[in-house]
C-alpha cells in the first residue's frame, strides 16, 4: 500500500482467479478508497444510460450454429495494420493510478501480454512515456482531449509520436463533463496527478474535480479542429465519441483513420441510448470506409462478438480491466484480458465462426425478451 | 414556524445544495404535514399516470452530438413576446402555502430570480396581486380554473390584467377531481385559505376536500367556453390539460394563444397516457400555430430537452419547485430552477445544442428498453 | 357467523367504505375460511393468465377529453332490452356460500340496490327462486353449465323461465376444469351444498372438490349443443367462455343472443391471453349483431371504461364482489358496484364522455409501457 | 443411500405426489449433493439464455376454443413409426447417476411406463445394454457425442443398435462445453463413472470436468460428419442442437431423419436466443421433410402444446424427470411424465384439441406482456 496525498493506492500484483467480469466490481470495490471507486464506477445522472448500455445486448441474440466445420477459432486480428492476438482492447481510461500505484504503466503491460491494444488516456496516472514503455514494445494509442491551448495539444501530439503510439484517439464527446452524481457525493477531486498535465499552465489535476479538468479542455468541437488535429499529426487520428451516423460522416469527411463509437460508459450524456443500439447505424453509415471501435458496457465474450457482428473491429473494456489492474497490476488486467477472450473462443465455437472476420458475417437476431 | 387553523406551515429561507430534483421529495417529506404533503406529492387511483409520466421520457432517447461546433449553450428563450432565461416555467400549482408560510409570494420571487415564468393558480393561498408583486416585475402568468359564476371569472380576469400578469392559462382538464386516494386516507381538506376565493360564495377553500372546491368549477366545458374567456380578456389565452390533437384543434379554433400539454401531473384521469407519450402527437397538430407548454412527469434537464425536441416552447415544473419552496421558500425555488437548468446546459453541450431553438430541430431515438 | 358443516361463514350486513376494489381482497381473507378464499382468490397453474388479465388494462389508454362540453355523466343503458343504471354487472361466480351465509341471495339483493344485472350461477349455494327472489323484482340471468343429463338442463332452464330470469348465460369454456394449485394444497372440497345440484343424481356438490363437479357436466360441446339449448328455452341465450372471433361466430351462427367474451378471471387455460386483449377481435366479428359482455380482470372504473370503448356492452365483475359479500352482505356488494360505478363516472367526464354509447366511440391508445 | 467415491447417491423409489414441475426443483436440491445438482441445474454464463428459454413460453398464448364439439382429449402420438402414448419424450441427459444410483435405468423404466420416448445419452451413468434392458421393450433413442476416435463412434453406434435402440440422436451443439460457471464454483467434476466411456482410451470419466469429457469428443463438425454416421448406421439419425434454418436444412441435406430443436437447456451457448423463439423458424424450413424434435425450458403442459403448434412433433423434458428420479426413481419419473401429460390434457381440452395432430393446426396469438 502506498499513501500519495491521503490517498491509499495499492500494489497488488498477481494473476486472477477470474469467474467473470462482473464478479470484479465488488471485489475492487473493497481495495480501491471510496472517492477514486465511486469516480471509476459510477455514470452520469440517474445513470439511466449506464444501464441501458447492459441491457442493450440482449436486445439482439447470436445464433447457435452447430454445422459449420470448425473448430479451435482464432481471436487475432489485424486493424489499423497491426496484428494483435485479441479484439479486444484497452479503451482509454483516466487516473489508473486511482486504482493501482503502477497505474497505466502496469496496465500497459498486462495489455501486452494478453496480446492486445492499449490505449492512453491524456488524462493518465503516468506520463505517455513511461505507459509506452510499460507495453515492451507492444502497440498503443494515445487518446487526446483537445486541450484549448493549441501549444499543449501539439506537445501532447508531439510526445505520443516519440513514444512510438500508433495512433491517435481524439474524444470529442466530453466537451463538458457529464454530471456525475457519484463524485459530487464523494466530494471528489483528484487525490494524484495526472502526469501529462504538468504542461497545462492550469496544473497537474491533482486536487481538481473532474469539471474543472474539463474545462481546460476545448469545450467546442467540430470537423474543422478534428482536421486540424489531423493536419498536424501524420499518426492515425480515430474520433472518439461518435454515436451518430452524421458524427460518423463529418469525422470520416475531415479526415479520420477510424472512428471509435462510445459513449463514455455512460459517463456523459445521461438519456441518451446504449451504445451497442447505436452502433450499426454507425457502421453502416461507415460502410468500411474506416476501421469501427466500439466500447461501453462490455463485459461477456458474447458481447465482443455482437459488437463484432454488428460492425465493430475492435472492442473496448474499461472498468472491468480497471479491477483487474486493482485487484492484480499487470498480471490483473492480464487475467481480465485472458479470461474474456476465452469467453469470446468459445462463443465462436459455439456460433460457428473460426474467425473474427467470421463474426463480422454472423447474423444477430431481434428478438424482444 | 407558523400554525395556521392547526397546520404548521415551515418558514424557512435558503438556498438549497441540491443534488437532483428527485432526491428532494423526501426532504420535503419530511418538513411539509403529512395532509399536504399527500395532496402534494399523489396522483389519481393506484397511481398508473403519474408513474407513467417519468417511465415515458425512457421511451426517447437524445442522440449525443459531439462535432457541432457549439460550447457555452445558452437556454434564452422568447415566448409569448416574452424574454425569459429558461424555457423551464413553474406550473400553476395550487396551495402552495401547505408547503411554505410565504406560499406563493415566495415562489414567484424565487422563479424571478432564475429568470424563468410564474405562473399563478386560482387555487393559490396568496392572491394575485400579492403573487404579482412576489415576481418584481418578472413575467407571470394566471390560471384559471373557470368557475360556474361568471361574475367570478371576469373577477379574477379583471384582477389578473390589473396585477399585469401577461397571460390567461385556463385549466379545462379539471371539471372533475381525479380520484385521488392519498386525500381520502389523510382525510385531507384544505386547512388554510385560498385569496382568490374569497369572493366565491361558497368560502375560501378553507376546510374544504378537494372535490367540494372542484365543485364550485364548471364541469361544462366546451370550445364555446374557451371562446368565452377569449372574448371578454384582451389578454392571451392558454388552454391548460390538453392531450389530444383534436382538443388542441379546438382550442386553436376557440382562438387559444397557446396550448399546454399537460396531464396535471397524473393527477386526474389515471389510465390515460403519459403526457409526454402524446406530446408529439398534439404539437404535430398545432404545427407552429401557437407556442406549446409542457408539464407532467420533469425531473432532469434531459427531460426538458426531450420536451422542447419533441415541439414543447415551455416546460413547466410543478412538485420539485414545490419542494424547493418547502426547503428553502424563494432561494430553494431558485435552487430548483438552477439545478434543473445547468442540467440542460450539459445535455445540449453534449447534444451539441447550442440554443433553445436548436433543441427543436434534435433528433430523437424511440428504442425499447 | 354460521358454522355449515364445519366451515365458518360469516354474516356481516354492512356498507363499506371502500378506498378500491384490489383492497377489498386483503380484508376478505381475513375472515373467509382458507380453503374458500383459495378457490375465490386463485387461477389455474401459476396464474400467469390470471396476471395478465389485470396487466392487460395498461395496454391500452384513455385520451383525456377536456373540450367535450358535457358534465354529469350518465351511466344507465339498455342491453338485452333491459334497462340499467350501470353498464357493471354481476358475473356469475359459484358457489357464494364460501363468503357469506346468505350467498347469492345477499349478492342479488346488493346488486339490484346498485340498478346493476346479476348473474347467477349454476353452482350457486342458494336456489335459482331463492337467488331471483334476492333481487326484489331487479333484472337477473342464469347462467347454465351444460350437464351430461338433459334433463338436468332442461329442469334448470324451466326453473330459471319459472323464476322470472331474463336471459341465459350458457358456460362453454369449462368442459373440464383448469389446473388450480391453491385448491389442491387447500385440499379443498365444497363445505358447502349448492341448490341447484340437488337434482343432480351425484348430488349436491357438498364435500366434493371443483373437478369432481365439472366432471357432471357435458365435456364435449359443440355449436349444435348450444343450438339444442336456444331451441329448448325461450329465454335469449349468451353463450360465455368466448376468446376468439371463431367461437363468436359459431355461436352466433348457433344463434346466440349475445356473446360473453371471459377466460373464466383466469381460473381455466392458463396460457392463453388475458381477456383483455381478445375482447376486441371479438367485438369487430360480432359486429354489433349482438350484445357483448366482457369480464376477467376489472378492477377499476378506467378498465371498465377501456372494455366498453373495444366493444363490450356489459362489464362484469366476480371476485370484488364476492369479497364485498363477504365483508358487508347485500350492503358490501352494493358499496362495490357504487364504488367502481362512481370511478367509471369520473373517468367519463375526464375522457369527455357522457353516456355509455359515447364510451363506445372513444378513443384509446396503444402506447407501450 | 449409496456411497460411489464419496459422492451420496440416494436409492427413492416412490409414486410423487406432484403440484407442478417446477416445485420439484427445490425438493431435488436437498437431496442431491451440492456439486451434482449445479451441474444439473446450471445453465452457462449469467444463465441469461437459460432464464430466457422459461420467459419464451409467454411470447404466445394459447386460444381458448371452447365450442370445438370434443372431449376426452387424446396424447397418443406416432413418430418416427413409433406409437407413444406422449408426445412428451426424455431428453438424452448425461450422467443421472447424479441424481439417483440407479440412474438412467430407472429413468428408463419410468418413462417406459408413462410410454414416453427414452433418449440415452453417450455420458449416462449405465451402459447403452442396460438402460435399454431398464425400459423392458419401451422404445429408446441413443444420443452420440461424436468422438474423434471413429473406432468409438461406431462401437458405440453398434452397440446402440445392439440393444435395440431405435434411433440415434447426433448431438452437434456441444463441440465446446459452455461456460457453466456453477460447475467452476463448485469445483466440479464427475465423481461416478460413464459407462459408455470405458472405451475411449482417457478413461471412463470419472473424476474429470465437464470441460476434459468434451474435450475427447469431435470439436470440428459439419454437414460430411453428419453424413458419415449415417452411411455408417443402418438406424435412423435425429441431428440434435439445431437452432436456425440453416443447420436444419445441412442435416437433412445430409441425410437427417429428424431434426432435434435445442439450445441444450441453456447449457451452451449464453446470449442466443430461447430455443422456443427459433423453433418456428426451424419448423417451417424443415416443412414436415422430418420429424421434429424440441427442447429446453418446458416445465408446463401448455409449453408442450405451445410448442406442437409451433410445429414440433416431440417435445423434451430434462431436468424435471432428473428430479423425478432423484425424489422417486424410476416411479418419481413415471410421475413426473404423468403430471405433465395430465397438465397437458386439459390444456388441449381447454384449446379444443382433441389430438395432438389437433395442436399441429392450433393457432397462438403473440401478444407483448
Amino acid at each position: 500500500m502506498v499513501m500519495t496525498n491521503g490517498y491509499e493506492q495499492n500494489e497488488n500484483e498477481k494473476v486472477l482467479d477470474i469467474l467473470n467480469l462482473n464478479q470484479l466490481e465488488a471485489d475492487a470495490k473493497k481495495i480501491i478508497p471510496t472517492g477514486g471507486f465511486g469516480y471509476i464506477v459510477s455514470g452520469s445522472e440517474d445513470e439511466w444510460t449506464l444501464q441501458a448500455n447492459r441491457k442493450a445486448f440482449q436486445h439482439r441474440q447470436i445464433v447457435p450454429k452447430a454445422l459449420s466445420n470448425i473448430e479451435d477459432p482464432q481471436t487475432d486480428t489485424t486493424v489499423f495494420g497491426l496484428d494483435l492476438k485479441t479484439p479486444i482492447m484497452m479503451a482509454p481510461a483516466a487516473a489508473q493510478g486511482l486504482a493501482h500505484a503502477k497505474g497505466e504503466v502496469d496496465t500497459a503491460k498486462g495489455v501486452a501480454k494478453a496480446g492486445g491494444l492499449m490505449a492512453q488516456s491524456t488524462y493518465s496516472s503516468t506520463s505517455i512515456a513511461d505507459t509506452a514503455a510499460g507495453g515492451e514494445g507492444a502497440p498503443q494509442f494515445f487518446q487526446l482531449y483537445m486541450s484549448k491551448d493549441w501549444d499543449f495539444n501539439r506537445s501532447l501530439l508531439d510526445e505520443a509520436k516519440k513514444a512510438g503510439v500508433k495512433a491517435i484517439i481524439l474524444t470529442v464527446d466530453a466537451t463538458v463533463g457529464g454530471y456525475r452524481e457519484a463524485d459530487i457525493i464523494n466530494h471528489f477531486q483528484f487525490p494524484i496527478p495526472m502526469a501529462n498535465l504538468i504542461k497545462f499552465s492550469e496544473g497537474d489535476g491533482e486536487g481538481k474535480g473532474i469539471s474543472e479538468i474539463y474545462a481546460s479542455a476545448a469545450q467546442k468541437i467540430g470537423p474543422d479542429d478534428v482536421k486540424r488535429i489531423i493536419d498536424y499529426t501524420d499518426l492515425p487520428v480515430i474520433v472518439k465519441g461518435i454515436e451518430s451516423p452524421e458524427d460518423a460522416l463529418y469525422a470520416i469527411g475531415a479526415g479520420a483513420a477510424g472512428i471509435y463509437v462510445s459513449n463514455h460508459g455512460g459517463r456523459q450524456l445521461n438519456g441518451g441510448p446504449a451504445s451497442f443500439d447505436v452502433l450499426e447505424s454507425v457502421t453502416k453509415a461507415v460502410n468500411h470506409q474506416v476501421p469501427v471501435i466500439f466500447d461501453s458496457g462490455v463485459r461477456r465474450g458474447s458481447d465482443v462478438f455482437k459488437a463484432i457482428a454488428l460492425g465493430a473491429d475492435l472492442v473496448g473494456i474499461g472498468r472491468p480491466a480497471i479491477y483487474g489492474l486493482a485487484l492484480g497490476g499487470a498480471d490483473g488486467v492480464f487475467s481480465v484480458f485472458e479470461h474474456l477472450n476465452n469467453e469470446l473462443k468459445i462463443v465462436m465455437q459455439l456460433a460457428g465462426t473460426k474467425t473474427i472476420d467470421d463474426i463480422k458475417h454472423a447474423e444477430l437476431l431481434h428478438i424482444q425478451y
